[in-house]
């Protein structure tokens, strides 16, 4: 049998980004490989922080009408092939059903990628009417994509979890204005909650989802100083409402077909969020996220143990009416081995109690991501938890924000732009005409690629990088994951 | 393009069960078929039943110290059969991967039927000692069992969700101690939320679950005399830990395998509660489970519309604030279309304000089990409505209630077993040996099946209907979905 080891870290972040990051994720118990390979297994610790953020996005969701729903995971062969743009994004990362129990299926099922063709042909029955619209729908659920590309616990993973929105209006502006409320819900679920800083831009045509007119999204730095794209949200247009006839009688009883989008956030964050904040002790979660928020060890010798205990119990009950608790009580480590465990597992918050706390009626609070310590009155141990806690949220976010724009550069000729990915990494604000061909070339010299186009740019003065015209925009570019 | 019909209710529930029910569930909008045959769509009504249920049921799982995991939907064809009895009872069922991309697997991946072998693979890695134990992991997921019987929706559906406990102990005593406490968390789902009585026992020998010694059951009744198992509980002994090496170090030093159990509720309970309390008119979902539990409808014409839609509004604000509430103001339909509309739908309370409520300060509350109507006072409205919602949630339960004793009947012999399922269906007392022969000459005389035994019986001092021995029990028995 072979047993996990649950010695520390051994890699440095600094040294080994990848290295590291596996050990962060395997040994502070969050992730495990599995017997699928590419396929990971969520641990308690870490299905926890998925499960925070769900309850953080669809309570987001819930509030502004969208309603969530099932449907299958099988999507028919020659319904993903619908629209043509679509089927060729996705079919090379497939994985097929075709059998069941002995029985060869007539036709072949898709595991689905994402559920555009399937939900797109059922919805085309529930929409009649302008009254019908807007219908703005939700699923929290797994979907496979077959990458082949080396594979990474959360980074990359061949089943991940995501939500897919799928939503249909009358018109096409009702349809646009929900970019900014899409995107608004992901930037607050990501900098609130992830405490991760991002640029929020439009994709190139060229990195625009299969099947869709223009992507929005939000992209992340990774400490490694490549980029790594967040939540993103996809004008769909007309597109799949043509293709799977989504018709409707607008308010002046003329036949239209419906405007569509459709946006996702996916279990891929919980790695970005991870390799963001985590250090060479191990995980580092933001308190909002956490399994655990706050670890009570009480410090005992044989001599005082049982009224230690004792007063420990009042003052856990305390914590674990008002936060996620643990009560760190088993007498077979020492307080030392149980300090590294729950640093390694990245609880917020560690509570120490000991014999000398008792006689002075306080409790010392230490902070998992600075390792700053402060005594506290046992008196307002609720309240002293609480600010710690937001002080650190909100210290995550800040540190991450200014790593983010430490690592962002300018440049103004592609050889700049070449030397500073190169030399640096990070990312590089670099003009850009809008020609494909230009950033085909950039993309060639520098090995990396428009990450997205930030919205609401002053008019540019610049001259594009590549060719020398005049500049539309100032692109995010970058090595990207 | 084929438009759905929105027309109400046209069978009847005493006469067409299975008519009145797909009725119910199309035309309440509660689910929809997919264009994979045996796939249902879960529309938004009936995936917000799905949520409630879920949250009332994790809350509780999670007060008990269960934990929430994710691991793979893929388990390698090698791994499903470390367990014989197991791929045994689940290979005919399985829906098999066999291609990603353009690409043939080296092994074929079933989609999970259920998560025994993929979790115990990778579970044996994680416990070491006694002190790891107990270990109570659970997974909310889809599953897929490619049954060739009829599909119903929600009653028999390929891919389901549902919930699958998978839980560790060091002792046979402490695993064997979980079965209460699991099937009373199930009773409490079933009967408080849900509102549907059941029968809990024990499964006999031929109708345990492949690879357990023992399976615990709740058994409800539909109101066309067929049983249909609810949630149940297994005991697991020791056979997977010893088919996938669950080994630990208990506290004298020795190695043991570990015992376990696994345990489900799954989404087919939702056809359950649906079928039990709708009605000819449609829908009838308890007020703790509903979508929406309060529409108001206000009733105006063209003089007063201003003057009761702004008295409407506010009163919505107030049940908003307290209730899942809708207010109906659409403009193109009498009260009467909404009326029957959300009645359809099986929204458990109405309240109905019109120019006379508004002069008098009342609205009129009109519950959806009953019929009945009454008017309240406005200012009362918060208490009136959850005093109503709670009346309606425990009549709910307890006519279904009366209606699973009222069909529940006891035979002593094979004869009158025979001429009760006939002439009545329902569920049946019936002394039984504990002999498989007689149980299986029971099934082959009657076309029904041990459903289960119930616990902790007096020493029956009957006689075997088959055999005509000492009865060891009473059993449930009936014909089953």
């Amino acid at each position: 049998m072979s047993k996990q080891s649950q010695e520390g870290m051994t890699a440095r972040k600094a040294e080994n980004f990848d290295d590291w990051y596996t050990q962060v994720i395997l040994k502070a118990e969050i992730a495990d490989y599995s017997p699928v390979s590419g396929c990971m297994v969520f641990r308690p610790s870490g299905y926890a922080i998925w499960e925070n953020i769900q309850r953080a996005t669809d309570a987001e969701f819930k509030r502004v009408g969208i309603t969530n729903t099932y449907f299958p995971i099988f999507i028919p062969e020659r319904l993903l092939q619908k629209e043509a743009k679509h089927v060729e994004g996705f079919a090379p990362e497939v994985a097929w059903v075709t059998h069941a129990g002995a029985s060869k299926l007539e036709e072949r099922l898709a595991i689905r990628p994402t559920s555009e063709t399937m939900m797109y042909e059922v919805v085309s029955k529930w929409v009649r009417s302008w009254r019908d619209l807007p219908m703005r729908l939700n699923q929290w659920n797994n979907v496979v994509r077959w990458e082949f590309k080396h594979p990474t616990p959360f980074l990359r993973s061949r089943e991940f979890l995501w939500n897919e929105g799928h939503t249909l209006f009358a018109t096409e502006k009702e349809a646009d204005a929900e970019r900014d409320e899409i995107m608004g819900i992901y930037t607050r679920i990501t900098e609130d909650f992830m405490a991760i800083p991002g640029y929020m831009g439009m994709k190139s045509k060229s990195e625009t989802f299969a099947g869709a007119r223009a992507t929005y999204s939000i992209e992340h730095l990774l400490p490694d100083g490549k980029a790594i794209q967040g939540p993103d949200w996809h004008s769909d247009g007309q597109n799949f409402s043509k293709a799977f006839g989504i018709v409707f009688i607008d308010k002046d009883g003329n036949k239209e077909h419906a405007w569509q989008n459709t946006w996702a956030i996916t279990t891929r964050e919980i790695g970005v969020m991870l390799a963001v904040h985590s250090d060479d002790k191990g995980a580092v979660i933001p308190p909002k996220l956490a399994e655990v928020q706050v670890v009570l060890v009480p410090i005992v010798n044989d001599e005082n143990k049982e009224a230690v205990l004792a007063e420990a119990k009042k003052l856990f009950h305390t914590l674990a009416a008002n936060f996620r608790s643990r009560l760190d009580d088993r007498d077979n480590l020492t307080p030392g081995k149980k300090f590294n465990e729950w640093e390694l597992r990245g609880v917020p918050l560690r509570v120490e109690f000991g014999p000398r706390d008792m006689r002075e009626g306080q409790a010392v609070l230490v902070r998992r991501d600075t390792g700053a310590k402060r005594p506290v009155r046992i008196g307002a141990i609720a309240e002293e938890v609480e600010n710690e806690l937001e002080s650190i949220q909100s210290s995550l976010f800040d540190k991450a924000s200014k790593a983010l724009s430490d690592n962002t550069h300018e440049a103004s000729t592609l050889g700049e732009l070449k030397r500073i990915l190169s030399q640096k990494g990070g990312i590089v604000r670099v003009p850009w005409c809008g020609k494909s061909e230009c950033e085909a070339r950039m993309k060639e010299e520098t090995g990396g690629k428009i990450l997205n186009v930030p919205l609401a740019q002053k008019k540019s003065r610049h001259k594009c990088a590549s060719c020398g015209e005049d500049a539309l925009s100032l692109a995010n570019f970058g090595k990207s994951y």
